[in-house]
């Protein structure tokens, strides 16, 4: 379970990646294994979010850390290199975006 | 606060706009608006969550709802359409893509 909470500032990593539909399955796991392999261990790792769209043309990580400098020292372990270099293979590209969660607004829970 | 949690089974929708910077805190500000006026009292909305990007060249909203058709629902009031062309009018594109939540890989809490 993750938490989306403005007033925590967490750095934020969107990294959208397309894909041909059947690969998306393949290229989930590589994802997954790379936050269990790695980004679970390290240092200010706070959370990795895995969507996959309608179409399976896009999976979408929602990735949350405590700061850009400990996203940046994690991805210097030579296992994410590995990792990602095996992804770029499953994919046509990918887009990562760093962002600041700035704004929630949420309906009132149903009771 | 949101929750993300793929037991739940929500319609994801990430919208990405493409902004001049210093045309992203009025879209932001346009986006809230919509949420406020209309989303927060459609049925089946849960949640828009908005982020700005390091560079402000994107802004993305993250919205969760029970099902895509509360979704296209919603979509149909004039309103949203009204603060929709709004927004296009300050973007150079945008791109919503609607996902399902796979899995969540989170650290253990600090302490």
């Amino acid at each position: 379970m993750t938490i989306l909470d403005p007033s925590v500032g967490y750095f934020i990593l969107i990294n959208t990646f397309t894909v041909e539909p059947e690969k998306a399955e393949a290229l989930l796991a590589i994802l997954s294994k790379a936050t269990e392999d790695v980004f679970l261990h390290a240092p200010g790792f706070v959370s990795a979010n895995l969507h996959i769209s309608d179409d399976r043309r896009h999976v979408a990580n929602y990735g949350q850390w405590r700061s850009k400098k400990d996203y940046e020292q994690a991805g210097k372990n030579p296992a994410v290199q590995s990792h990602m270099r095996e992804a770029a293979k499953l994919v046509s590209s990918f887009e990562p975006v760093f962002y600041d969660l700035v704004k929630v607004q949420a309906a009132e829970r149903e009771a």
